[in-house]
């Protein structure tokens, strides 16, 4: 009995996965449903913004533009956080767990990540307590 | 054009998604996979140490024992946190995102989060420039 994480141990290894691709140094591990999670982080203060999902080319788009793309499941598109609300994250680093098959992006958030106005997507316990805090009144940013 | 995050908006509205557990009064959605994934931050250093995922039973034996449980993907079961090296996590507080198909474990964790020796799992950029502390030698730990 060992963890699940020391059983699929080095990472480095998955790189006959169905979807791989190299960004600098480190291989990702897309799987079979070409994606990954990323999480988002306030490069500054340390919350937990938010977590989404990633294609090669949402992490592409990230690198290219410093601007945090992810992959909508649900519309099945590219999507760049904050183009419609304007609460874009400026991407300070990204940073990949030691399987290759999820991010970390650090981040400078505007505005708030989450599209209810608080400023991350966790702001309550499992027991329903509100922990957030208010970043922004959703009802002046969305239609 | 809106952000995908606001187009699946009022997260509790997915009720009757496949597979849904209730713990406490956030309604999680566990989707057709029947996990979602689970981060875990050190409650102390604010530090992202890991991301897993969890079924409904892992996060019931979160709650019920204080330590961190996941659901092994490659080996089918679930599992504890450091059941083999020692290096539990002791979840101070859950949180779930706005959509309930996403958790934040917030925890104190003994020994590192990573097996091979890190603190955490993400400790190298993309550009594979390490970042991260050593914790522990893993031969020291893992057989």
């Amino acid at each position: 009995m060992t963890d699940a994480h020391s059983a699929d141990a080095d990472g480095e290894g998955d790189a006959e996965a169905e979807a791989d691709a190299d960004f600098g140094a480190v291989e990702l591990d897309f799987g079979e449903t070409g994606r990954i999670p990323a999480i988002a982080q306030d490069a500054d203060t340390g919350d937990v913004l938010m977590l989404a999902y990633v294609t090669p080319e949402a992490v592409e788009r990230t690198r290219e533009t410093g601007l945090a793309h992810y992959y909508s499941r649900s519309r099945e598109e590219l999507w760049q956080k904050g183009s419609t609300s304007g609460h874009v994250q400026h991407v300070r680093e990204v940073r990949a767990d030691c399987d290759g098959d999820a991010l970390l992006y650090l981040v400078e958030q505007e505005g708030g990540a989450c599209h209810t106005g608080y400023e991350s997507c966790f702001y309550r316990t499992l027991d329903g307590e509100v922990v957030g805090e208010k970043a922004f009144d959703p009802d002046d940013v969305y239609e």
